[in-house]
This record gives structure tokens, sequence and C-alpha cells, in this order.
């Protein structure tokens, strides 16, 4: 096992999904220290630094990578285990955005409207407290929340020769938006491309459900992750696996279509893991399963649907014992 | 303090929120005792009962009322706090049905395609061990799950003269199909007509999130609720409030709609009742809210939107208190 | 055949599909004149009667009726034929109106932007030229537009006991805001209760396809009709035609499942009356149908299906000829 | 002004907008004569060729080009303006695809349904007599249809280094699906990188509104364009002229959000030219504009809204007379 360090420089930024060279190369069982910028490049840094005059487009959402995964194609499964998030400063940063987020018109649905009025809240990230400091701005409320940092944005490059833009979510990651995705979690991605060109960035100190604003408490990390490439298993949409729990990933619009995408994947893996009838797996999920939102501001919206291990009769380990194997090989990290 | 206790016969039962005489009448107060029926009104109790052929149209989703509470006026609020829910039967049944439910062509996401398998889920409650028993019905499996009774739906009568089906979820409450809504928690329903009409049905003794297969693990209650008239105060959208939570309630199609109502009113009303500006609301939510989804099968979805109670500065008490006297008044008749 | 004329006094508006007592009655083969307000019951005449301060909920959107309609039972349909729709004043108006419309946001896609401005354009009706005509009111373009008259609103009580205000659009008919419904046109609908419980209103002299705005060129009616029971024939979505169409409705959020609804029923429609396959059917409507547009501001959205007569396998004449026989029997009014 | 004429061997056929080389060089006036191949790349040709079994992701949907038109940078405008389409083969192929269409479950709307059946039908191209012939497969009828050829998808090179497969429509252009873009018509498209990149195919000898199976009347053509740069005028989204009308198009789901886009665009668009007030537009638009439905089953949801310049105040000609200026080059060439 190799351990690989990777800080880019402002230029080696990357803004999509494809259509990239690697920055590095991977192997299964490797060791992945990489830092991520926020979701502003780091520009937005106090309230006069308005997000749509400080940033310029496409120069947001840049993440980290590609990197190259040895041995992954076409067909193959990456396994993405989040050994650690480390927030990289000492504070974090959140803001409205013109014509960008859940409870405003948007550039789709789109009105005669003004925009919102934009404004930043700078929160103070105490790790040793382990919490977040929201101050408001109108008036002198602070409240401290947890700190549970997570990466907003990771994913491979999709297939059909497409690049696409990091903000983006769908089958192959991109901007999931999901406080699931911390630390203990193994990311399953369906490889689209030789090498699979696995990228993140993106890093949120926590996030409500639903990012309602459009943006969560923003934050650079520096993220240890360890790979796998399991062979010849294939990945339709982004699958999450904790000690508890298997989830699956719906990006779409309607938010519907994410709920039903993710319920989807969920009957049908349960079913094949475990056994069970395709119709029993849709009435257990229906009875017992979680379905956590992700994001109602990016291009495409995410949810998740969630279902206890414990749960399901006595499933095949998903993906060969992946999970299993990659967290105990974190553990032999520490 | 009266107590009402009140049990249906077949004929009273009521199928819309709205255009029915009261069967009963209660004050501030009171404490009402009510029997209801499930979803299916009691005739689904086997594999062979299925919901298409031995239920007719519209005689589905059956709910005890309408109760005329005195005093209750539009423009005021009706509190509902449930005191408990309990079982009334030692099973609980749900099942798939024609065009229904989130992984299936309905009515309106209309196909070609023919409908799904209809097929009936018994389940055992188990009220001693807490728990509802799942048996699959092609293999073996059976697990059990937690019994954490809900209502289904509850409602007053709608404005503007109409009447709503019982499986419809809007502003007067209805079909919301939340788990949320269980002993100790005060629903806030905003009245619309003379006698608010409160009707209640459609016990689950549990359901996942989104209620993905169209029914919940389906069961009669008898439940105690206790009801109080807050005049002169408009409620727009079902809340609900609990000893750390508050809540707002969105019900509408696309998802996203009723993820949009539910936050809108949650950000507007915390900024009410906390002095917060409404952008620093918006931010605080975006981060520390939660979204849990209710249906994705009924004609309109549901979405709650919560906040913790302790995240919010030094609230002016919601509805003047209203939960805590009512959580009081139900500790006193234990 | 009789001929009922019918002029409410204005305590007899209705403002509910359903849940009202019969204003006249009607048999298969009468002929109705009837005087229907505009949907802001005739108090906006001018630039300075903002409908938001001149109008009250729910008294919005009146509806002439319900006519009881002899023999129509629960499974029969109503033919409903339009034999003319002539303009009661001289005079249409339009506005915008807050959080109602297409461009911007509403109640259920709630924001926290302010809403739009809201402002009244009055549009002389020129009969006698066959045009209305629009004057900005920001600056001096005048324009001619043809005069089209249509009803907007046109339904039958809904079944399951429910009543539906009257701005609803769904299988009963209601606000269904489609230019289709014109002189000439034949619309059939599902009869639910006995009686059938026709009612009508909301004539735009004009509207564009999906009522941007939220309003046509609202105007009041002196409408005739015919109407006609079949029996024994149910009609689950409103159904339209014409000499040369046939024409389903489909009403619902998101717009697509009103696209889905509408085709659906086509599909199955056409294939029932021809003979073809019901694959060959979807075909064929795939290259030849059309799919305006009726409402995108509405509680439902609405959108038809509409193809050629002469593109379908000489096809029995739907409903036994009844548009035929209708519109001939209007022939012989003239 | 050149004439370049160019016929893509199979190597050369583009799947994406974006991430690829120009196959030609174009300058504004030159006239582009280029052959494209049909949406299953020509493998469809039979009842027995199912497109699932011969067709291969992503070679779906085959485009020629891209072109690099030279002097075109971000924030200008190309203006494409159709001089002929001509079906390049005596026949035409449409099918029904697995999980793709308006009235099926997809891959997004996700179901636990099986598939439609999958089947192909064949039509005659019959240029002379201007029809092309439907052949029921499970019946003997036939019918002719008016042959209206247009094309599919044509574009240019995403922004922020994105590339989108063919299939998609977004603001670049792309799959818009739409009966508008036929010889006549200007296309407007907002460069975005330099050279435009502009490329098309999928062309249909017609098509329903809203291509209800997943596919037109599928053919390969002989397309002619001529095009011209629009220096310094940007495009928010895909725009459409002809001697009539003005037109916007909106991609997007829910397909209400194409519909806002392409409103709000056309809107914003007339006002700008005729310096009528955003309101005076919103309204003249809302009674007398057209909102046709391109697709309803590609990724993105195609509606354009049409405005008749008649109807709008002495305007200046949309980007300098430019349609007016091709249209005359375009009766030149003949």
């Amino acid at each position: 096992m190799d351990q690989i360090v990777y800080r880019p420089v402002r230029d080696e930024f990357a803004y999509t999904f494809g259509g990239r060279m690697p920055v590095a190369h991977l192997r299964s069982g490797d060791l992945l220290r990489v830092f991520t910028e926020d979701c502003f490049g780091g520009l937005v840094r106090g309230p006069a630094d308005l997000p749509s005059q400080v940033c310029h487009m496409p120069y947001l959402n840049p993440v980290s990578g590609p990197f190259f995964v040895e041995d992954a194609e076409p067909g193959d499964t990456l396994a993405v285990h989040v050994v650690a998030i480390e927030p990289a400063r000492t504070w974090g940063v959140s803001s409205t955005f013109p014509h960008f987020g859940a409870l405003t018109s948007t550039s789709h649905t789109a009105t005669l409207q003004p925009p919102l009025e934009e404004r930043v809240w700078v929160y103070e990230v105490d790790k040793p407290a382990g919490v977040v400091r929201y101050r408001a701005t109108a008036s002198d409320h602070t409240v401290d929340l947890p700190l549970e940092p997570m990466i907003g944005t990771i994913g491979v490059a999709p297939g059909g020769f497409e690049a696409r833009a990091t903000i983006v979510p769908d089958t192959h990651g991109g901007n999931l938006d999901t406080p699931q995705l911390r630390a203990g979690t193994t990311l399953y991605l369906g490889v689209a491309m030789h090498g699979a060109m696995l990228a993140l960035g993106d890093g949120h100190a926590r996030q409500g459900e639903g990012e309602a604003c459009g943006a969560g408490v923003e934050i650079a990390t520096t993220t240890t992750l360890l790979v796998e490439v399991i062979k010849g298993v294939p990945t339709p949409w982004p699958r999450l696996e904790t000690d508890q729990t298997i989830m699956s990933v719906g990006a779409a619009r309607p938010l519907e279509d994410a709920y039903r995408i993710a319920h989807h994947d969920l009957v049908g893996w349960s079913a094949a893991l475990t056994g069970l009838g395709v119709l029993d797996a849709y009435q257990l999920i229906s009875q017992a399963g979680r379905a956590p939102i992700g994001n109602v501001c990016d291009p495409n919206y995410t949810i998740l649907a969630a279902a206890d291990k414990t749960l399901l009769p006595s499933p095949t380990p998903p993906y060969g014992g992946a999970h299993d194997r990659l967290r105990q090989l974190a553990a032999e990290q520490r």
C-alpha cells in the first residue's frame, strides 16, 4: 500500500468530471491524502466577498484530481472509503447566491422577480469543540452546530465521452451534497472510463437536509481516502455503505425522480444481495427504509434510499466485503 | 375538561374532509378517545384479500369524525396534541395496489405498462415487545421492526366550501402520512370553517420514509387526543411541535414544491418567533434543518421542515405555549 | 327539446364543483343559454381595481349552475356541445396576481422573494371586428388580437363526495383553461354523481397557450350549450371532439404528468375506437399528434393530446356519434 | 461566400457537443451542405433491427461536425439559417425503446415494471408526394402524414469545459427535438467556446408534439445551412426566428421549468427589442403567445415560447436583422 499526498496548485483544479488528464495514479489499497478547496475556490472570506462578484464562472466548485486508478475499467466499480475529512482552516463560509437555491426562483425555475439579496455568513470552525458557530447578520444571535464534515462533490469520469460540470450530480457521482459522505462511509461508483478518474472537493463542515440556501458551511479540507477496484461488477448509480447501512443515491429532477431512482436501485440491490423477491424487498424497504434528502438546489436534486443491514436476511456482503476490508485497512492506518 | 369517547359504526365513517355533519362536539381542553379503522376499512385481513377487489372506491381511507370544536372560527388555529396511539388489533397489513405507489406508473404518471402485481403482507403487531413482524411472501425471511404507531390522516374541513377526499394532504391536513404524527406531538391546523371539523384515521404501526409501496403497516387504532383552540392566530400549512422541535409540513407535486412550502413556512415561522431576520433564518435552517419525507405516493407528496428549538434564539413559545400546556394536561391524565 | 335560459343573481354563483344544490334541471337534447360572470366576479373594471383588493377568497372564479341533468348517473358520460360563446360586455380584463402565474413564485413554488407587481390590463372587446384590443400600461403600444371566445371553467360534480374549488381542473373538468373549449366543440365529461351537476364560467375573449400571467382576457359571457347523456359509457378524463379532431385532457402537476395523462387516454381511446393495437396507436400519435398546452398556472396544469380523425382507420364515431348529432341540433337552432 | 460540403465517414461522427476537434472550418456567410445520419446510426432498417440490440451505447444520436466557425468567441451569437433539409433515403424509421419515452417508466422515472415491448415502424418517405407513410404493425391500417423535415439535434460546444451527450438539450442547443427547426428558420445559439463548434444530426421526416414514443420518423438528411457570427451579443437559451415569428426554447425537467425558461426568455427578449415594459410584454405574450412542446422524452424536455412579430411594437430587427439577411442569401442560392 502506498500513500499518495496531493495538494493542487491553483491551475490544477478541475471544474469537470471527465475531459481532464490525471494528476496522479493510484492502485487498489492505496491511501490518498488530498487537499480540497472550498466551492468558492477560497475566494469568499468575509461579508464583503459576494460570490457573484469574487467568483467567475465556470471557476466554481473546484475539485482535486482526477486520479487515475490502475486497473479500473468500464464495467468495474470503484470503492472509495472515506477515512477522514479534516477542515483545513478555522473558518467556513456560506451564502445566498442570485437565482440559486431552494427558496428562490432560479435560472430554470425562471420568474420575473428580482433575486434575493446576496449575503455571506462566516462560521468559526472549532475542531477541538467539534462545532461550527453560526452568527446572525442582522441580529446578535449565535449558536453552535455540530461539526460534521462531509465531502459534497466526489465522482469519476462519466461515460459516453462526456465531461460534466462539477456542480452536477448524476450516475458518475459529482455534486451529491449528502451528509452521508463522511468519515467511515464507503462510496461505490460505477467506472465508465479507463482509470476511473476519481476527483473530489466541496467539503462542508456541515449542511442541513436539502442545502436549502444553495450552500453548506463551505470549507477547504484535507481528506483521506482508501480506494479499491472491484472487477467485473457494475454500479448503475452511486451507492454508499457504512457499518450499519446500505444506501443508494438518486439524482434527478423533479425531486420525486431522485426518490424513485434511489429506491428502485436499493430494492433491486437488496433483492440481489439477499435472495428476497423484488416485491418483498419493495415491501420491506417501504416500511423500514429511510430517505434522507441530499440537495434541492443543484442541477439534479439528490435523495438517498437507506436500509439497515440488520433488517435484511443474512446478505452476501455487498461488493464482496469491500467496505469491511477498507474499514480494516483504515483502522490499521491510525 | 371532558373526556369524549367515540367509536364509529360503519355508516358513520367519513371519506372527505368537509361536507359532513359533526359526530360529536368538543371544547378546548377536552380529551378525545377515538377508534380509527385502517385505510382499507378493515377489509384486508389476509393474502387473499386484494385491496382492489375487497375495497370499493370511494370507500377507502375512512376517518372518524368530524368533531365540531366549540369556538373554533376561520382564522383561528386548532392545536391537537397526540396523547396516545394504541393499535386496536394484533395485526397490521400492507399491500401493493394497481397503479398506486412510488415505484410504479400511476393514474397520473400514466404509462402503457401493465400494473405491478397486487400483493398483501400481513404483519403481527406485538405490543408488549414493541415490534411489528415483517414476513416475506416468496421466501422465509422474517424480521422485527420497531412498533412506532402514527396517525396517517388527520385534518379539519378545508375552506372555500370544499370537501376533499381523505387520501389528499393539503393546507387543511389530511393524508399527511408522516411518522412525526405520533404520541407526544402537537399538530397545529388552520381553522377554515366554523367548528373546525376535526377528523382522523389511517393509523400505521410504522412506515418508511416516503411510504414507497403506497401503504404503511396499516392498523386500526384507539387514539387519544387533547384539543385547544388558539384564537386569532392563523396557520397557513400544518405545523408540528414536540418537546425538542418545530416542524412545518408541505404538501404538493412535484416533490420539490413540498420541500419549498415546508421550508418557506419554517423560515417565516422561525423568524417571526425569534426576531431573526428572514435571511438569517434561511441560513440557519439551511445548515441545521432536517427535511424528513412523509409520502411520495399520495395525490400530494409531503415533506417536513424541522428545526430544533435549542438552535433558535430564545423564542416566544409557539402558539402561546400550547404544546407545553397540552403536554402537561396529558401528563395529568396518566 | 326545451330551451333553458339562466342568469344567476349574485348569491347564486357557485365556487365549487360538487356540494351544491342544482339551480335548474336539463334533459338530453335541451338547449341551455346561460350567463357567466368573469373570474373576478365582475369586480375588476379598471386599473385601480386590483384583484387582491377587490376580490375576496374564496369568491373567485364563480360558475353558473349546477344544472341537474335528468337520467345522468355515475358511469354515464355527459356530452356538452358548445353552440355559442358571446361576450356579454364590451370589455375584458386581465391582471397579474400576487404569487399566482407561471413566471412568478407562488404559494406552492414558494420562495422568499416579494411578489411581482399586481397590475390590471383592460381590453376593448370589439365583436363586429372580431378582435380584442391590447393596450400597454407603460408605453403607448396597442395591438388587436383575434377575438376567440372560450369557456375556461366547465365541469360536473366530482365523485367520492368531494367538492372542488372551481379553480381546480381534474377528472371532473373544472378550470381546464384551454382555447379548444370554444363554439363547435363537444366536451365529454364522466358523470360521477346522480344528475351530473354541470356548471360553467370563466369565459376568456382569448388566451395564450399556458395562460402565463395567470389570467386570460377575462369576460362575462352568454353561452349556449346542448347536452346529451350517453348511457353506460364512462369517461375517465375530459375529452373533446370537433368536426376534425378528437382530444383528451390531462390535468396534473408536474406538467409532464398532464402530458402523460392526456396521451395515455388518447392512445387508449384511439385504439378502442379503431381497432388499432395499443402500440400502433402510440406510434401514430407520436408522429401525428398535437399537444396544445392549456394552463401552467392553475392548481393542476392542463395539456391536451389531439389527433385528427382522418388519420385514424375508419373509426366508430366516438360516443355513438354524439358530436355529429349535437352539431346537427345546433345547426337547426340558427 | 464559400460552400462547404461535408459527408462524415463512420469514425467521424460525434456523440457529444464539446470535447471534439473540428472536422472543418466555416466563416460567416458560408453555406454548409452536410450529410446527417439518423439517430440510430442507420442501423435500424427493418422490424427485426431492435434498437437496443443493433445500437450500442454511447453510439446513439450521431452528429456531423463539429464545425469551427471563424471569429466566433464566447459572448457572441451564432446564427444558423436552415436553407433546406432533404431526406437522404426513401425510408424513415421509428421505434419504442426499453424504458425510454413519455408513456413508459424510464431510467429516471424508475419503476419496478418490465419495459414496454420494443418495436420498429418503417415509414416510406415519398418526397414527390410530400408524405411519409405510416403502416400499423398489428393490423393493416396505413395513412399518409405530411413530410415535414426537421433537424432534431443541433448545437454548439457548451461552456465550462463541458462535453454533453448529443441526446441532451440545454443552453447550448443539442437535442431540441422541435418541428420548428425546419427550412426557413434561423436558429440563434450562444457561443461558449472559441470557434463555436457547430454540429447537427438526428433528422426527422416529421414528429408529433412531445415525441411521445421517444423517436420521430428518423431519417438521414442532407441539410443546407448558412451561418453568421453576431459579435458581442450573447444568447442565454436557443432562440428561433422565422419570417413571422420569434421563439425562445426552454429545456429542463420538470416540464413546467422548460415552459418557464422559454417564456422568461421571450418576455425579456420582446421587451428588449421593442421597448415594452417587462410586465406589458408578460401580459401580451400571456394572451397572444403560443407554447409548442418539443419533446417529453429526452434528458431535458423542451418547450418553445412563440410570438408573432406583427404583435410587437415595431421592433428592432432581432440580432440586427440576421434572419432577413440570411433569408436573402439563401434565396440567392436557389
